[in-house]
């Protein structure tokens, strides 16, 4: 049985070069005892990889050059040496960026018993949807009526973070850049701005209009022209959620920050930076309060979906363009 | 009776010029029922009165154009129209700036009754060592045995953070500039560190030969190459107090912040802007843990002194120039 996976054979600088990526093919040994063989069906590509294609240990190993690359994927189980998890059972693991795998059953989780489609659990009830709700939750300790920002606000984090605020929030307003993005949120009775063509400035002052009194909670996922506006809005003890930078991740030169950090102290704010495998212990309450609203259509998500393995890159790089509303994703 | 005071006319832009500050006189009116009259025998200034000389409202009110301005300054009641404040009773108040004042009565704490000079509660036992203390404890939330980093670390604010994070810590690191505070941390077991000449890599790579393992918590009172050589020295789960940021006071034009933001995201790291005011009713609580152990020699404390109502603006504007150690105090 072979196995057909994707690899960097050097370090990307500034935005990868989508000749960086290699589809290699190699033969899959015989499974060993307590090992599963998993047929993919969904590979998830997600900003965060691009910290990992750098070489520099982060929070996170990078990739192994040469090595196939990885990340979150669902699949199916067609080959089994462990009694629990029996051929035809569906899972989620981190050897995506592939199309058959091997692993120790331990690395697998089985999915949940929720009537959501397979990808949901890369989604929306997955790594994007637990940081949302840890970010809103636990870092930025939103309360009720609260006002809360969002950056990012149509991505798959994004998306999700707004229909939570907006479930108890006050004024919930989300930054994002094109016009489906916007209208998608105003659709969900999101106040929608957007950053493009403006900068710090002009973005404040669009900020401020959609929400006079200024923001309790600020749910970051960009960085740049965002959190140098956001930190003009904020209100005095306000809690800001760093979850993503995305706006400087392909830097090739250091970008300076924001001009306005005296802001913290003028507001007595908190920004606070966090990693979602932190918080992991908490995923079964996330699933519990979650995955029902998902189930029954309260929670909307959506996808974008490149087809088949060897669009994976391409949907990874479209991430750095904007180019995906909510979930970026994979068929296989 | 007459008052001497200094004023404002005009907003400074940049340095404030020495001229911008007119010493006037008037004639105070006669003592009315509940007021106590008070000649001031010191005077404080401090970094966050530049703030209030803006004309614009941050956390505090800015300085009226053409009146008095204001600050903390402890004396001696020289008459009285309320019983419980005698005359003779030394107390605290904030119509600093000038020579004789009076207020009513309320608007005034007697001096408590430990064994230190009057003018400590204007230092180590005012508003600055409450600030120190509150930034390591209450927002920081320093552990026993922590590694601290304190910026401005001779300063009246930071010369007590230094020693009250050594008390209980584990590696205590000091920024500040001339020799002779270096020699002063380093005579108080204070790893010493110079940013002079050094650009934010420079420093990054000398606060790690002072603490290879990186800092659990950073005391921040000057901003600029200070914060950024820090945010690439946190642990992972760090805590950034930021107390005050000196170095962008006299700026005209927005300086930009720090372009290593991220280390927020990859350290899990935490930066939280305090004010003193919001947490003043712990008051009690600093001055029994930290009184005796400025009576009893334990802890030291530094004071710039300027002679005389007069030098008021230049001992201001010396805190600009790095050029106290300790508290910058008038004597009148």
């Amino acid at each position: 049985m072979q196995s057909r996976y994707f690899t960097l054979h050097s370090h990307p600088e500034g935005t990868p070069a989508r000749e960086l990526f290699t589809l290699e093919t190699a033969e899959l040994p015989a499974l060993a005892e307590g090992e599963i063989r998993v047929r993919n069906t969904w590979l998830s590509v997600d900003p965060y990889m691009r910290g990992r294609m750098t070489g520099v240990t982060t929070y996170i190993e990078p990739f192994e050059l040469g090595a196939p690359l990885q990340g979150s994927a669902v699949g199916e189980i067609t080959e089994s040496r462990v009694e629990a998890f029996p051929v035809g059972t569906r899972v989620r693991h981190m050897n995506g960026w592939r199309d058959i795998t091997q692993l120790p059953a331990e690395q697998c989780e089985p999915l949940p018993d929720i009537d959501v489609p397979s990808q949901a659990y890369l989604g929306v009830l997955g790594m994007p949807g637990m940081t949302a709700w840890t970010g809103l939750n636990r870092i930025a300790e939103m309360q009720h009526g609260d006002n809360v920002l969002v950056s990012g606000a149509a991505g798959a984090v994004g998306s999700l973070a707004v229909q939570l605020a907006k479930a108890r929030g006050g004024t919930v307003v989300g930054i994002a850049g094109s016009q489906d993005k916007l209208d998608w949120l105003e659709s969900h009775g999101v106040k929608a701005v957007s950053y493009q063509g403006r900068d710090a400035d002009q973005l404040t002052a669009a900020l401020t209009e959609a929400c006079p009194e200024g923001f309790d909670v600020y749910y970051e996922n960009v960085g740049g022209v965002c959190l140098e506006a956001a930190l003009n809005t904020l209100r005095v003890g306000a809690r800001i959620a760093v979850c993503g930078l995305i706006a400087g991740y392909n830097d090739t030169t250091p970008t300076p920050g924001p001009a306005n950090l005296a802001m913290l102290l003028i507001r007595r704010a908190r920004m606070q930076g966090f990693i979602v495998f932190d918080h992991w212990e908490h995923y079964p309450s996330f699933l519990e309060e979650v995955g029902p609203q998902v189930a029954d259509g309260a929670l909307d998500y959506e996808e974008t979906v490149e087809e088949g393995l060897e669009r994976t890159p391409d949907a990874f790089l479209k991430l750095f363009e904007g180019a995906n509303r909510g979930k970026m994703l994979v068929r296989l």
